[in-house]
């Protein structure tokens, strides 16, 4: 039997085997891929994001145990760490994990830590999802710590996004960013029995109504647009984003902010968004493929040295970049 | 007269002009930086990362005043906000910057905020910086936030990187990330007038013990490298991270700052590395060139409706996205 078959037949040393992988992109990896994919395309991707301290873990562990009981969902957690470029960071958060969710054969959790460029990082986390949802995991929930670009690109990825934010982390304006507001389809302020949660929650709804009057976010063949609210698009879906209150050590807060999440999902299925997300998230797929395969036909086709040569020249300055592709373009074999 | 000859001859709104359309990416802008790639290799290049509340803007503040007032060295700073995906926001930084450097002609003081992918936002940083030293500044302040791979990233484009920690800015164990010490030449314990300092020291100078009995860190082509310490490197220089204490706002602590800047120059030049990393930042530029033209060409040469039919097939599952490159590829024209 094949890795992919075993995978399908829900075999869970199968599936840690084929993770593994896929995340360093083995030639099987990819060929179980392909054999996979008429099986993708049934879960919901639910991301969760916010600044180390807002507890984001603990809420997404409540999640995913709130969906095993209420929902009898399988459910796969992916833990991804874009500021530990050399070493697996996110040990430690698995641990704590395996006492509430270890024995159940119905969740998954698995953690990556940045190993190559980002665009590897966004495209890996992808296969890996692609991964959970053929093996029949109904809910994947991709958590991100921090507010950078990596998080923005697997938002991407996710049909639903949480922000996570907590009370008293910090009067710095830096704290709450308006991009990250901009990627929240729900808002949720965790450790909601700490001081100061009132003004946190009156903090966001103030960037949420200046949001709403200088720009209009509109969703865009799958994509989140942000334009002047001078210029309107009466046609566009809107998804007005929510803020909800946890205080997920308890589990308080955790099935109303379940609510708002199929309330995302029923706006999604019904504005047509699902698809768009999809065609978009499946198009960045094929584009970031393409080029890797023009990349290496590319590498095949030219003489190491000619590449050396422009290299040097460009060191002495006596070449520009820019002159250099032109050259090496030229001067392939065919 | 050209942009790019007004730029050369210090005119600054040409300068101003030139790096807008550099950010935009037009045509006239490449043809600049073509122009200009002749006059860039002389500058140093100095990353500055770490987290909301360390006082960075502040002690880039410092540093640029310091190298003005002490070195006579003509300062750029770039503000480069990888949070903020959609709008600019380091408006309100400009502002408060301006009441000191301002009316000084030798420094120049620019915000970027992340407008398109990221492997965009490290090469777009890439091409302002190289505006900035063909336009003579000696010394380039490239200012980020966070911890993310969009740091990591800038940071390899930089000759020596500072990572900027503050006493009590959380216990959390993410706080102080493994992955953000090896990108750290220098390590600033920043706001050293606050309780708690010789914790987060004596908690720095423990991560760097362990991360020096565990893995070696050393340069090879340019490259920072980390093994585990059982496969030494004995050929191969060393740079060991330095700590220094600073309080930003009174800039106590920044000449003595500057000096290690000074050391680890000396560093980078006797140990061969300040080639090394210019070799490889400017095969990272190639590299990112090459494919960029490669994508185009290919989407010149291929048939819109047959990329619009295999997505379609893709979205149908009946199609994968691997199984569709091949497709496409041997579908080009010629």
């Amino acid at each position: 039997m094949t890795l992919s078959q075993a995978v399908l037949d829900r075999d869970r040393l199968a599936l840690a085997r084929l993770l593994t992988r896929v995340e360093n992109n083995t030639d099987e990896g990819r060929a179980a891929l392909d054999e996979l994919f008429p099986h993708t395309g049934k879960a919901h991707l639910i991301g969760i994001t916010g600044a180390p301290g807002t507890g984001k873990s603990t809420l997404v562990n409540q999640l995913a145990l709130h969906y095993r009981k209420d929902g009898d969902k399988r459910v796969a957690i992916v833990a991804v760490d874009p500021s530990s470029p050399f070493t697996g960071g996110a040990v430690l958060g698995d641990r704590v994990r395996m006492r509430d969710l270890s024995g159940d054969r119905d969740v998954f959790i698995r953690s990556m830590a940045t190993r190559g460029s980002l665009g590897g990082l966004a495209q890996t986390t992808a296969a890996v999802v692609q991964v959970f949802d053929a093996a029949g995991f109904d809910v994947i929930l991709i958590e991100t710590v921090g507010a950078g670009q990596a998080e923005v690109d697997i938002a991407r990825l996710a049909h639903t996004t949480l922000v996570v934010e907590a009370p008293g982390l910090g009067d710095d304006i830096q704290a709450i960013k308006a991009g990250i507001l901009e990627i929240a389809d729900i808002l949720v302020i965790n450790k909601a029995d700490r001081p100061g949660v009132e003004s946190t929650e009156r903090a966001l709804r103030g960037m949420l109504e200046l949001a709403r009057q200088t720009q209009r976010v509109f969703h865009h063949h799958g994509q989140r647009m942000v334009v002047p609210a001078q210029e309107p698009k009466e046609e566009s879906p809107l998804w007005v984003a929510e803020i909800k209150r946890t205080v997920a050590k308890d589990g308080e807060g955790v099935p109303e902010l379940v609510e708002a999440i199929a309330r995302h999902v029923a706006f999604l299925r019904e504005s047509g968004e699902w698809i768009s997300r999809e065609r978009a998230q499946l198009q960045s797929t094929l584009d970031a493929l393409i080029q890797e395969r023009l990349v290496s036909r590319f590498r095949a086709d030219i003489a190491p040295q000619h590449y050396e040569d422009a290299l040097s020249k460009m060191m002495r300055r006596s070449l520009s970049p820019w002159k250099a592709v032109e050259l090496l373009m030229n001067g392939r074999k065919k």
